[in-house]
């Protein structure tokens, strides 16, 4: 594997509702991507069913499989988080606790970039640090010093859920470049 | 209503394994519950679908209604969490997601008690800090200055899940009490 | 003691800095404060000591008593915190070490209310709600469901640190006045 | 600098206190450091004046200077956190508050690892998540999956604060191999 092969950036949205907000900002990052790096959303997290450890021992269900490889393949992650009473949403956990369950787990090692859109002032600064405590406990490196909370999102997306934002445009492109950077670093390194 | 009548409190497991400690907690809670306080189960979390606002917009669907009726009955909740990855379990925060929704939000006002227990060393601590930030913005009084984490739980329990270890029963039976005292005390304020 | 005895607040604001946002807030409360409520602001926290076990151990130095017996005279406190590096700022935390520590501790019991104001657009809301994990592990029962978050207050504050924001000015006074009555509710309450 | 050179960590205890476990299990680690990587600790946290923007705006008080000198020649951080009040010492945290502060930034960049210790039984979690949250927000890296939580440390240190407990000093050395891994690679990085 050369630096010059694409990086594969697996998206997720941690809301389920079509015209989220949060689904458009990982939208508007597929194409503002930089050179050499590929995001692809991940969309069914609406079919994992709720972690239960005694079906876990059974077997991890197919679409939970499907979900683990999909992160195992990934170069990193870009995770695109509501807030929901102060903190992240279930469903986003939810997908988070079964892909963190032993033999393999594919989180490790993985660099990410966490981000956030709300029609609110917070900007999800508060689902966006839960979700660094929880991330840094399945050990993910989140871009440190860095952070995109968009607030006031009403303004910032067209009715078509494009976001039309220059500010925040720009704010995303060059926050994709770190994540890109992270993970270029990562690939790098010598296996330990 | 006056102060007799038996004070109704839904306890809440958030592990949906058979045999969970903290669900074996919660049996342990109804039987050392105080005098005039009675704790019934909500054992249904698995069957709640996984939050979608475009679903909620339709109307909420009828076993999220009832998640929600059986909320609004209670005069107090008792919420057993595990920890998943130094967070609360997605599981439980999707019960929650459903129930602070409006038109109306049958949170709102309730006293409660969080309580955890893990067969590892730091007993949910994370998890329960966690949820109580989630319950604050969600307008549940949480007890404040009292905690209880069960630590090394397989040592705590029989093997039919029975809480054997003395000073957690009567570390328990004093939260209750506690519990009962802040409900009482909010059943007599004059309404606002 | 009955009802009509004015209840005295105590503010205490967590930025030393004399042209503070926060303390200005602080300051407009004061004069925002509804009927049977005086609000008295604590100005020394720059002249508590760095808190050390030791120091302790031989004795609580005059300023640290006086600290404490100024929260302890207090029917409630109002605390207004600035946001550092995402949580509360070390002096304010120092202070709450310091009045936390046996043999009594004045912060026991107590109903708070939680505000802050930044120029930023987030308003402090990871600093309030690390504040308000603080405040329940030291027995403060802080007012839920309920957040004061000013944003953006270079233009909420005039050049004499004024708050001439009417929006701002009347969300206050009605958090001001839930504070009133989650005071007055615990001082009916029968001794336990 | 070639990675012959030998690393430099810097080592903070958040504790004043001189019996403190926190410092003690910093003094270990120096000792317990693999080859390549010398721990210097700092010991001075008492002396830094409560953070205050006016002073600053003044310019920084000499000894606030020698301390973000500290940081900014250190190749990454190792710092020890007790628990107070289910988070960070006021004491750390003020420390943190001056180095953070502009023109330059002596965190940015840094690769960190944190450690805690206590007699109880949690371990400092909810002290050293917290303390996490604010090494991001300064552009700290942080070891991400790894903990090193020391609970009932009574048992696990001589009268003299030596760390004797067998199972902690090997999985603190680990720990300390891990660090020394993360700053290599953050040294072999090409600038950016």
């Amino acid at each position: 594997m050369t630096d010059t092969a694409e990086l594969t950036i697996l998206g997720i949205s941690g809301s389920l509702r079509k015209g989220s907000f949060n689904t458009a900002l990982l939208r508007a990052a597929t194409t503002l991507a930089p050179p050499g790096m590929h995001i692809a959303l991940y969309d069914e997290l609406a079919l994992l069913p709720p972690y239960d450890e005694d079906v876990r021992a059974q077997g991890f269900p197919a679409i939970v499989a499907q979900w683990r490889e999909r992160i195992r393949q990934a170069d990193g992650l870009l995770i695109a988080t509501p807030e929901y009473n102060r903190s992240i949403p279930g469903v986003l956990k939810n997908a988070i606790d079964w892909a963190s369950r032993p033999p393999e787990q594919p989180f490790a090692g993985k660099p990410a970039a966490v981000i956030g859109a709300t029609p609110g002032a917070v900007g999800t600064a508060l689902a966006q640090y839960h979700l660094r405590q929880v991330l840094a406990a399945v050990d993910v490196t989140v871009l440190p010093g860095a952070e995109l909370m968009v607030g006031a999102a009403t303004a910032k997306f067209d009715e078509q859920g494009q976001l039309t934002d220059e500010p925040t445009r720009q704010h995303l492109a060059r926050y994709l470049t770190r994540l890109r950077d992270l993970v270029q670093q990562r690939r790098r390194m010598p296996e330990q």
